[in-house]
């Protein structure tokens, strides 16, 4: 077995996803990517479009987690306020990045605006990150990745990430469907929880389907200890169960 | 004009929600509902299965806000330590609720396990909260709400808190489409947002869409205001915008 997994932060920043105006879409999109990464998102804020709040939670999240990416407000308007809250959080300025500047000048030509221009400021000290396929950079600064809100965006932008992290082993998980449901199942899971500590056993029942009541989950990095775990919970199934294994 | 709307919070708690096995739900279904109630959902927080850190997270969360809703955690396996956390946040105990226990005996009959049970442990000074319509209990605990992970259950139980809350009057939106991009809209936008600056005004790029490039929106409790500031924006609109107004 190899050591602990790299962990990570998302930090979600939209009015609009607090309002309900809009259905927040990059959460899931970023958490099973860090899995096949082997990175463990641990802990996920959405707070509203304010500088000061968002220098609170960066300073926070990205002392507590090995990366952090912050998701929306990094637009041209003035909601779009995620740069400067990222630049207070440590401490730095706002600088234009001439390499962006430019990007955006040859982009636009002679309609590029004081407002495109604003795409171009960034935490001082922050590094541009793109791939060949991804050309766009995406900003980052130490261990916070400033990605897009808008959903297409973010996830068109996954794939940079992908190429500068994760060597850990990834994540594997092993499914058991059963009829029972979770009282009846307690006992047997407390038993495979006490004999493997190493591997996350998740119960989720499922309201009205036919074919099964309760999805039990295994979790690990290590294949065989997966394994291990899920057979024993198995050895411990009344007669007729399981209904499907995965 | 009344007064400031109450705010709220969510605490969502799930491996599975930041392992990406599942995606999250219940989060946009609360923000539509407090959002016509008129209260304002103000963060929303992502943590894994962990007594010690749903308690930290609930203490903070329900100092700062009027009401704060969990949603997950509340069955009767291992990984339903939200009663637990809930308790230890306010430094109370975890007792069998009388009325809880026989609802589940008479659920379970015979077939009634101490695991069933478990779902009868409330933390200590709890209320239970039911309507006519919707019978089951939802825990409540001073300010927070225990809401169940599953989505058709959470979504089941809205009507219980609705009855509940919110006597302030419900936030309303207008909505502008253009085909203008967020560089070219920023001057409008700042001059609006100096003008109006009780209502919440926002902008939204829309990834490939033929019909318009941005939707703008404008949002406040007092419906002279909105209007007021979305036709001032209107006004600055050049010759052949908007695409559509909301």
């Amino acid at each position: 077995m190899d050591g602990q997994p790299e962990t990570a932060a998302a930090l979600v920043i939209g009015n609009e996803l607090l309002s309900g105006k809009v259905e927040e879409a990059n959460v899931h999109v970023l958490a099973k990517a860090l899995r096949g990464l082997g990175i463990e998102l641990r802990r996920v804020v959405l707070i509203l479009d304010d500088v000061e709040e968002i220098a609170r939670e960066v300073a926070a999240l990205a002392a507590s987690h090995d990366w952090l990416f912050t998701s929306g407000g990094v637009g041209p308007t003035h909601d779009d306020v995620t740069v400067m809250g990222v630049a207070k959080a440590f401490g730095v300025g706002v600088v234009e990045d001439a390499t962006l500047a430019k990007m955006l000048r040859d982009h636009y030509k002679e309609r590029c605006t004081p407002g495109h221009l604003q795409m171009a400021l960034v935490p001082e000290g922050a590094t541009l990150e793109s791939t060949e396929d991804v050309r766009w950079p995406t900003i980052r600064l130490k261990n916070v990745w400033l990605m897009p809100g808008v959903p297409e965006i973010f996830k068109m932008k996954l794939p940079v990430v992908a190429g500068r992290l994760g060597s850990g082993a990834a994540f594997l998980s092993r499914a058991v469907y059963t009829k029972m449901d979770e009282g009846d199942l307690r006992p047997l899971l407390d038993a495979v929880v006490a004999r493997f500590p190493d591997v996350g056993v998740g119960s989720y029942p499922k309201w009205q389907d036919p074919s099964y009541r309760t999805k039990l989950t295994f979790d690990g990095r290590d294949a065989a200890r997966v394994d291990a775990a899920r057979d024993a919970f198995l050895a411990l199934l009344p007669a007729g169960e399981p209904q499907r294994v995965e």
